[in-house]
């Protein structure tokens, strides 16, 4: 009687992705801001840092070589190689904060969800969607800081990703900000009587 | 772009079952009366009616010759045969429901459930659990309609019940019927996102 699925004080990973100019970000940071709850994960990289960046913060910042020797080991629940420059999520604090109960929350795209869906934790993966390609057009005009020819080239990557919404257990419409929050925390809540 | 689970209108079968004594009429009764946009199921019997019963309204009261023809059309859900009389969901009011974008509820019990997983329908079955052998213990002696004995064969049925947790999707205590509604609310509403 006391192993129930609601009582298990084991919390749960939450993988949000979204095609570029979705929204992704805000919607992510104000989850977080939302629900301080979230275990923070923090990301490796190779790269060197920027700015206010800071070690332990921002990032781990490390040495190709260290990277490697943390790929060879097993110790990412996804890496990837961007621009020359490495970038991974550490297993071990999340797996640690998930048997504390504590879920957690990652922003990350296809590629990586695909690599986390081998790493055994218990998982739930939510697509974000833009209410319609034309919307998602004006976000990306509006935002600036991509080229007539980037953002065409932005829509059709778009299009693209779109395709792989059927391998995620979710798909919230971003059509207002709050809405889409709201539904996102909704799932997340009814994760919890998930039976095992 | 427009095929996203969330905006198909397509509704889902939600299946509450629970061990005797565990509230859950009282929690399927909440709910329908909080939400009324749930497909109504009337079931089908052949036992005669009772009291101020009405055909239609609170069961088809049909022959068993009729029953059984039904049952050969696998015009049904699940069916059950208890102390001599044939009880059975009919299949097509609740398909069409479903395809009008209604979700509809039912409580069943776990062998109802099981032949309910058959039917193809999309469905998802939620499981209502007493805090503790002892409070469900304590309703049933509360509620006064069973002897001391079938109080004890409906304890040791629960205890044998319970280990059928792990055939449902979703398992909710009900501790305060509030907030196990509430939970279940929860968990519907997480629905209309999940990705076919």
């Amino acid at each position: 009687m006391n192993r129930t699925s609601s009582k298990k004080t084991r919390g749960r990973l939450f993988i949000v992705s979204a095609p570029s100019g979705t929204g992704k970000t805000t919607v992510v940071n104000l989850l977080m801001k939302v629900d301080a709850r979230f275990a923070r994960s923090i990301s490796m990289t190779t790269r060197e840092p920027r700015g206010r960046e800071k070690n332990g913060r921002d990032y781990w910042f490390v040495s190709a070589a260290y990277f490697k020797k943390q790929i060879r080991r097993g110790a990412f629940l996804e890496y990837a190689r961007v621009l020359g420059s490495f970038y991974g999520t550490p297993k071990a604090p999340i797996a640690k904060a998930l048997k504390a109960g504590h879920n957690a929350l990652m922003s990350i795209d296809i590629q990586g969800t695909r690599q986390v869906k081998k790493c055994g934790l218990p998982l739930t993966t939510i697509f974000l969607l833009p209410p319609s390609m034309r919307v998602l057009e004006q976000r990306l005009r509006k935002r600036g800081t991509e080229t007539p020819r980037e953002i065409t080239e932005r829509l059709n990557l778009a299009r693209k990703e779109l395709t792989a919404m059927n391998e995620y257990d979710y798909a919230v419409v971003n059509g207002q900000l709050k809405e889409a929050t709201e539904a996102i925390r909704t799932i997340i809540r009814a994760q919890r009587y998930r039976v095992q």
